[in-house]
């Protein structure tokens, strides 16, 4: 019996348990989730279904399971690499589990559900007088969920960690109904194999996250952001070096933009104005933050960018004077994405190497990219120090944007094979999903790459979940049309 | 075919590789490898090998799996769960892949071999000029692979996490002599599922870590020791919240000791003093370090407790003038597990609840075991701040040690109930290993444990590495004889 067979008695089976109204076929219904952000990709799907609860989770992945009608979880579907694409089946949205089911002040945890938006679960977490570190460009709208099942990593990470070291429980929904719960609150526990670390960063491939236990952290008290221009990553990575010593874990950001990434914002970005006199090869954003009462992070942040300059560590610097001034430094890292696609084609690369070759990765893939396409602008911007930069090729200027686009084997190769050459990562904050799902194969470690598959098998024996992502089961995994 | 008929021709292709002085079998060499260090079992092997390299690991671990032959891994053999107890099979010793393999200061990254002594590992870090906060009571004789196939917790959980939270990438040998080769040293790394945590933690039964990159840290620059006194554990959670708000990160222990445990510590230890002129409920070891340029923490302390003196929150306190007071302080803290030897049988219980719960805990758990065995003396110690005690109970004064002994099952029923009624753990930080197995049967989520027998059949189908530890696969999984 094939998926479409069995579909009308799953539908109604799901419909009588969640209601009609939450089992949605309509072509209008459907629409929103069978493409991704980026449009890169144009999926297919029996039915959206919205369950209310843990329980109806349980109960639609058991109905599906039974069926052979595989599941694509969503929550905010606001994921860069085509995970949430449906291949056929069933969309599972987690939207109606959006509960901030506790706070406990004490333990320093917040218990969410798996559909509650992430700027809800800092919010409340504000609210509680505690700070919630993650955070990305799609906050107000990606679930928690979702940013738990892809490990989201974001501006967050240098002091608090990605996603996955955020958590201390979750409760998941396996691929044949049962719930796992995990969901304890505790800085320790030894008892068995840590489970949960399997489900964050799987992408939907081996469980549904429907809830999880969160860490919490004391609010910051003080806060200043800085703008630096520097000769070249070799002088980022020197200044990098230099606040990591000074400040330790006040050291909250050190992002990365090149001249290119900062011209754009400025050229495209209303109201933005150039945070220096003059231009400079590269430039870092840099923020130190800190709950220590009575610090001053400004006259800190002074004392250090003082002595860079003065070492000519730095070509010149700024510090905000204000949250207002702190929010328009950071605005201008944070749209450069979005300004990157008034450009034309961007070719996107979400790379990441050790720390002491970051510097060495960016002249080298820059060089290689430059002679392999004359004209080419290379923006790569981001999370330096975590040794991760989004290495986005804007296509030169009059160039066919299509004709440019159809160029990304080619320079995933010439990226990759220098990221993989220095000890790095071709997936480091967005995930496989099906746009990397071949890369993997290609650089993974192929002893890593079957412990992959026997886990899925173990976890999944019948490829309920999110099927042909991350890992491919079968030998002919379905494949997402790619949209235009 | 047993393991029996086909050792003699297992031990001979193991000499032929290793040579013969690395595949040993006379009693004396065996012996120290078939107990543990508390002395309750006494386990059986027909050989100890030990590889050169990771290669030589792998061709004997092939080896044994092609003749069906067990095998347990040893670093230092300090365990406290009976772990690595081997029931039959090879001890497999990892003392001669003891080479820091490189130190990278930019990345804050060292690569070490698993038989690297856990002291080693933090004197190559400090000679660097930087920081592995990795630290617990055996580091002079532990070694890294064992630190991390346990998860070791210590004194440095609460400001830079487990073990687990240490490591960047592994390298390890599966159940069939494959290796994997996962030694990246990423911050952000996405590329599939997360495999390095499924063998940290789970004491050598889904494959034996070879190598591994640990995060480093800057150096502390200044820290500053505390001892106060409390009235209750209530008082301590009290003080806890405030200086975990007040100091961040930079607070980097905060430890508890009962009346009774401060006691028996300046009965028994040579040169100990008393901290504080009176006596107390309980005490709080506290300590604040920061790699901060230009800090006081001493200053800082003392401000921080002489406002919970004022307010009520501490009855007394002391701050540490010099290193040497600081070590004296630790000192107290540090011996007390070992004195609590000298005052007979003890029945341990290493717990975690979350910080909310940890005062009732005590409270409760003090009460049921006191009201379960009149004269028992309760010593419930250790790392408050990360919401884990070591549930210790030494017994009545002139009873009968064995008889005392012989109650542990009794007491695990009390202790673990209560502990699992406030969402705890039963093992916090010392695992499951042959001494907790039955219990985490007992209290552990039956979908979880499903999970983890599927995760073990999955990557060791045929039980060949640490059998019958953590999670039985076999119906009669075998068991090590009690060794009194």
């Amino acid at each position: 019996m094939t998926q479409h067979d069995a579909a009308p008695a799953l539908l109604a089976t799901l419909a009588e348990r969640l209601g009609t109204a939450h089992v949605l076929t309509s072509p209008e219904d459907l629409a929103p989730h069978l493409v991704e952000w980026r449009g890169l990709y144009k999926g297919s799907a029996l039915a959206l279904v919205r369950p209310a609860d843990t329980a109806e989770v349980a109960f639609a992945v058991a109905a599906c399971a039974q069926a052979g009608v595989p599941v694509v979880a969503h929550g905010g579907n606001t994921g860069l690499v085509g995970g949430g694409v449906p291949t056929g089946g069933i969309v599972l949205s987690l939207t109606r589990l959006s509960d901030i089911r506790a706070i406990d002040p004490v333990n320093a945890t917040i218990t969410v559900e798996a559909g509650a938006i992430l700027a809800d679960v800092q919010a409340a977490a504000d609210a509680a007088g505690m700070h919630f570190p993650l955070s990305l460009a799609s906050e107000g709208s990606c679930r928690i969920g979702g940013n738990l099942a892809t490990n989201a990593g974001g501006t967050g990470v240098l002091a608090y960690g990605n996603a996955r070291d955020l958590v201390l429980g979750l409760e998941v929904v396996l691929a044949d109904g049962r719930v796992w719960d995990g969901l304890k609150g505790l800085r320790k526990d030894n008892a068995g194999y840590d489970l949960k670390h399997l489900f964050i960063g799987a992408e939907g491939t081996l469980g549904i996250i429907t809830g999880a236990v969160l860490k919490l952290f004391p609010k910051p008290v003080s806060r200043s952001v800085g703008f630096v221009g520097l000769a070249s990553p070799r002088a980022a990575l020197a200044l990098f070096e230099r606040l990591r010593a000074a400040a330790g874990p006040s050291l909250t950001a050190f992002e990365f933009l090149p001249r290119f990434g900062l011209e754009i914002v400025l050229k495209h970005l209303s109201g933005a104005l150039p945070p220096l006199a003059g231009a400079h090869g590269c430039y870092a954003l840099v923020e130190i933050s800190t709950a220590r009462p009575g610090a001053d992070t400004a006259s800190d942040l002074e004392t250090m960018l003082g002595e860079a300059l003065e070492e000519g560590l730095a070509e010149d610097a700024t510090i905000a004077a204000s949250e207002a001034q702190n929010a328009a430094l950071w605005a201008l890292r944070e749209n450069l994405s979005d300004v990157q696609s008034l450009e034309g084609g961007s070719i996107k690369h979400d790379v990441s190497v050790p720390l002491s070759r970051l510097a060495d990765f960016l002249e080298t893939a820059t060089a290689a990219c430059e002679a392999a396409m004359p004209g080419l602008r290379v923006c790569a911007f981001g999370h330096f120090g975590d040794g991760n930069v989004h290495f986005n090729l804007s296509q030169p200027l009059g160039m066919d944007k299509a004709a440019f686009l159809a160029e990304w084997g080619r320079f995933n190769r010439i990226v990759h094979d220098i990221v993989h050459g220095m000890g790095g990562s071709i997936a480091a904050e967005h995930g496989i999903g099906l746009i990397k799902r071949d890369e993997l194969g290609l650089y993974g470690d192929p002893v890593g790459l079957d412990l992959m598959r026997r886990i899925k098998a173990a976890l999944d024996p019948h490829d309920i979940l999110n099927p042909g992502k991350v890992v491919a089961l079968s030998a002919n995994p379905p494949a997402a049309l790619p949209a235009g």
